[in-house]
């Protein structure tokens, strides 16, 4: 059952809604032919009605048993906000232009995460879509959205969203959103949206009004879990499930980025991710379209990766927080919280060989082993990043890497994260060195809420060094100081940077035995802090071999036979890339 | 690590407990050598002492950090209860006669669930021991113990047990266990225990004195659950996965059964029964032995029963509710609770066809999808009954099937069950029609908690007509009430039933096509209220026929072609089995 408004060409609309316990049901539509209509019960919980002369943008409310009236669970469009009516959305009105765009395999996609409000001045999608010519031309091929359903206020990182089919209103809504995924494959650009299917936010959810979307049987860190195993859950699971379908569906979406799996509770015989890869699958197949779901989680279980057939939950992909970590603590020498686990060069070649670095053994962080084999995983199923917007948003001052390091640690890292074997992932602004931090911002209208949000925000932090000056979530400041600066990739260093990256993106493009990681051949010297990979290509291709120094000096290492010659590709120390100078020649001679 | 006392035959003793938090651990040795011992803090919270000159049966506590005294949570042995000291256990001392004893395969299991404090008059290990040639000719294969983890009091049908390694000891203590099993043994006859790994007792459990074993970040129904994944769970873990080597090592046990499975909450990458399973297999290879593992589990998921390599959890087998209510419903007519998702006679046809009858339908009572497919599961990984401790017990006054049916119903559901595919458990006295009650007991000495556990049960029937004078969870007539009564196998229909029994069991033993499901071909008469199976043997077996009529009459029903002959096996109808008679000849012929 697909809840929510859909309206049709001859201007009848269906209004579908699920409200088990409900008496009563109504639909009020506003405006000038302002009516209220009786709602049918159907099956399983559902109510549905079918409205005559509907035009697109109508307002309209759900009336509970006579009584309370209230925003869809499913509205598409929240023009006025989360505690207003909810507006008939006409999705057939947009004329596509992609009809040629063809998604890409997983192993060809390099990953482009930004967030709609800060990463232009204004903060909308039309603003991103004049960016489009910039990203393409940096050799990205998806750039991901962090979530845009609709959030109450105008600053969120979207993660509090409460209209999971509804697109942020102050971002320009269902329309400019559209027209951006349109930009974005007109420019060969797929595009990744980001979903929350474990939570709600605590500002403006009116679903417990409508039925048990929530269940205390299992316990999250933001409340009450989401219902998708007790009585009633199958509807629930429809209602994550079809949203995804809608994602993929009316927007063109080409892959979704499902958050924290890992807060996903689900006893039931088919596991949630297992019954939402098949749907999807299943979508995908009759529309000859070919997506990608790609899960965040933080639990170590390959077996999210594995086929539905070998007992896994058939995701195609995962974020990877051990790739990250290994790169951050062993640049930053850092050593609080998980960072405490990581930052040994032979972490960072484990995450080359393995995908996770934690595959069972003990981690003092979380004080239990960790973790199951997952080196059987292809390296496209590993999404890496050394940067995103949790690893920089949830420090204390929202600190980048570069800001932590330097600028010969930030290209070594740019290194790092492009030519590995995995879907590199940058973090808007990385790629020109970016040094404005990205911080925790919410706009919440509920005062309580905004006080305990910056309480919880102080406590988080309360045993770091740094928890003095927490910064604000509520205030525009926060959210003004996460933007970034246009003017800087045009400028001295960043714009090095921004060719480094250039540079980085275009030698994975042309070389395709970089992302073999069946050739992959990992060497971890220890006592230098060195790492050096290796790639046998196929006959044509040749040999390729990288060597990355995460020691802050100079050394000197043998790395071929005598007689071989190789040739350099890339050396970002050379003074080209604003590097103090290297020895190496175009052509290397073992001797 | 081990945990507890292990005593060495020069009179040392190893003391091991785990106990993260503790500044300072002792152990406090009781008796005429009376010593106080400082042990030491080795890795993972884990603390030693070696003591010299420790005699078997030599009490002994804990005292953490100075102050408290508390019996060893892995105590072998309360001698006097859960709030006394443990004791000292010699498992060397004693002396096994069973080296020619081999265990059975499941497909060879007929298995005989029994309560050791109500199966005899006595209660004890030893009573058992006096009925073992009865139960050998009964023709079961395997005895199964509720559990015997030593609980609070003397009547307690074992899952409030606090000392999962401890054997109650008012049914006789270890030694008193080893000589059952052992006699077991010697009759041929293999032993199951119940093991509770989900949850302990309500009375006597000082497990969070030493340690984090239990977690509020899932919610059971009876309490915190048990910590399987947050931190420190590895030691929580291997507390528990030595307990089950530990039972199948010391006493010789042939098979566990591990209770209630669906309320094991664990998200780690490895699940505690995949890492469990695979703990005992490793054992049964190291040791050259055959054991099995026995799920409870209400999930209908049949993952825990693939192979761990094909994705599963590895348990060997599973109890099948779904095969129970189905035969209970269709009989009794019964509707209320979970009996309204069965009663058709084609469920039961599912049962045999499928394992489950829930493989992802809608459930009315859990008003959600429910189960997965399990038909690609052979027959020996379902143990089914048509009684168990549960069904029977969980009843508001306990009773069993024939109280709620006939005679004639009672036979036919022998039949059923002894006749499936599946592997058969009967529920003490069922074998010769005991119409005595099986009701809940408990023997509690806090006051609060009896009146506690009375009224839960008064609240849990309080849907039900029957709720009018539940029966005193603590009153000892309770207790004595749920006992077996000796004298009937030897009289009038019970003798009767008691042979019938005996004959189905000796068919299944006698004919392997009964239990070979890939030859069978079950057929449900939806109006007639009949199911049909058919077996083929391979050319020396033939064919077999076998036709349940659960209507309440007699009915003709055409069976097979002109010509065809057939023998008759049994006929539970004839006066021979106490039955109205039956018009069916030794031989039948088709016409």
């Amino acid at each position: 059952m697909i809840p929510g408004a859909d309206l049709r060409s001859d201007g009848s609309c269906l209004f579908t809604v699920w409200a088990p316990f409900a008496k009563q049901m109504q639909v009020r539509l506003l405006g000038d032919d302002e009516r209220v209509l009786d709602m049918y019960r159907i099956e399983k919980g559902y109510w549905q009605i079918e409205a005559n002369d509907v035009k697109a943008g109508t307002r309209y409310l759900y009336r509970i048993d006579g009584e309370e009236e209230r925003p869809d669970p499913a509205s598409n469009f929240q023009p006025d906000g989360v505690h207003e009516a909810s507006a008939v959305v006409d999705h057939a009105a947009f004329h596509w232009s992609d009809q040629n765009w063809r998604n890409y395999d997983l192993a060809d996609y390099i990953v482009y995460e930004l967030h709609t409000g800060c990463f232009t001045p204004e903060g909308t999608f039309e603003a991103i879509i004049e960016k489009m010519r910039y990203l393409r031309d940096l050799g990205i091929t998806a750039i991901e959205l962090m979530p845009v359903a609709q959030f109450p206020g105008e600053r969120n990182w979207g993660y509090d969203g409460v209209f999971p089919y509804a697109v942020q209103n102050s971002y320009g809504g269902p329309d400019k959103l559209k027209r951006l995924v349109d930009a974005a494959h007109d420019h060969g650009l797929a595009v990744v949206l980001d979903v929350v299917y474990n939570h709600l936010g605590p500002e403006g959810n009116y679903l417990r009004d409508f039925g048990p979307y929530f269940t205390d049987r299992h316990v999250t860190p933001w409340g009450d879990a989401v219902n998708l195993d007790q009585a009633y859950s199958d509807e629930v699971r429809d209602y994550f499930i079809e949203n995804a379908l809608y994602w993929l569906h009316f927007y063109h979406m080409d892959a979704l980025r499902l958050d924290a799996l890992h807060a996903i509770f689900d006893m039931s015989a088919t596991h949630f991710v297992e019954e939402l890869t098949k749907r999807v699958d299943r979508y995908a197949e009759s529309a000859d379209r070919r997506v990608h779901l790609i899960g965040e989680s933080a639990l170590n279980n390959a077996r999210l990766l594995r086929p539905r057939s070998e007992g896994g939950y058939g995701l195609d992909a995962q974020w990877s927080d051990d790739f990250h970590h290994s790169v951050h603590a062993l640049m930053t020498e850092e050593e609080f919280g998980y960072y405490q686990d990581y930052g040994r060069v032979e972490d960072l070649a484990k995450a080359f060989d393995e995908g996770y670095v934690y595959t069972g053994q003990y981690s003092k962080f979380r004080k239990r082993k960790f973790g199951n084999h997952s080196g059987d995983r292809p390296a496209e199923q590993f999404v890496v990043c050394t940067q995103n917007h949790d690893q920089v948003g949830n420090r204390v001052h929202g600190e980048r890497l570069i800001d932590l390091t330097d600028f010969e640690s930030a290209k070594l890292a740019a290194g790092v994260l492009m030519l590995s074997p995995f879907v590199p992932m940058l973090f808007m602004g990385q790629e020109y060195g970016e040094e404005s931090p990205f911080q925790y911002f919410v706009s919440h209208s509920d005062e309580k809420l905004v006080e305990a949000v910056r309480k919880g925000r102080k406590e988080e932090f309360s045993t770091f060094k740094q928890a003095q000056g927490v910064p604000d979530p509520q205030a525009v400041e926060t959210f003004e100081r996460s933007k970034l600066n246009w003017e800087k990739p045009e400028q001295g260093e960043h714009k090095t940077m921004l060719s480094l990256y250039k540079k980085f993106a275009e030698i994975r493009r042309t070389i395709p035995a970089w992302v073999d990681r069946s050739t992959q051949n990992v060497t971890s010297m220890k006592d230098k802090q060195i790492l050096i990979w290796h790639r046998e290509g196929d006959a044509c291709e040749g040999r390729y071999l990288c060597v990355m120094n995460f020691s802050k000096h100079e050394q000197k290492v043998r790395l071929f036979e005598d007689g071989e010659r190789w040739r350099k590709i890339v050396c970002s120390g050379e003074n080209a890339w604003g590097g103090p100078g290297s020895e190496l020649g175009e052509i290397c001679e073992g001797r």
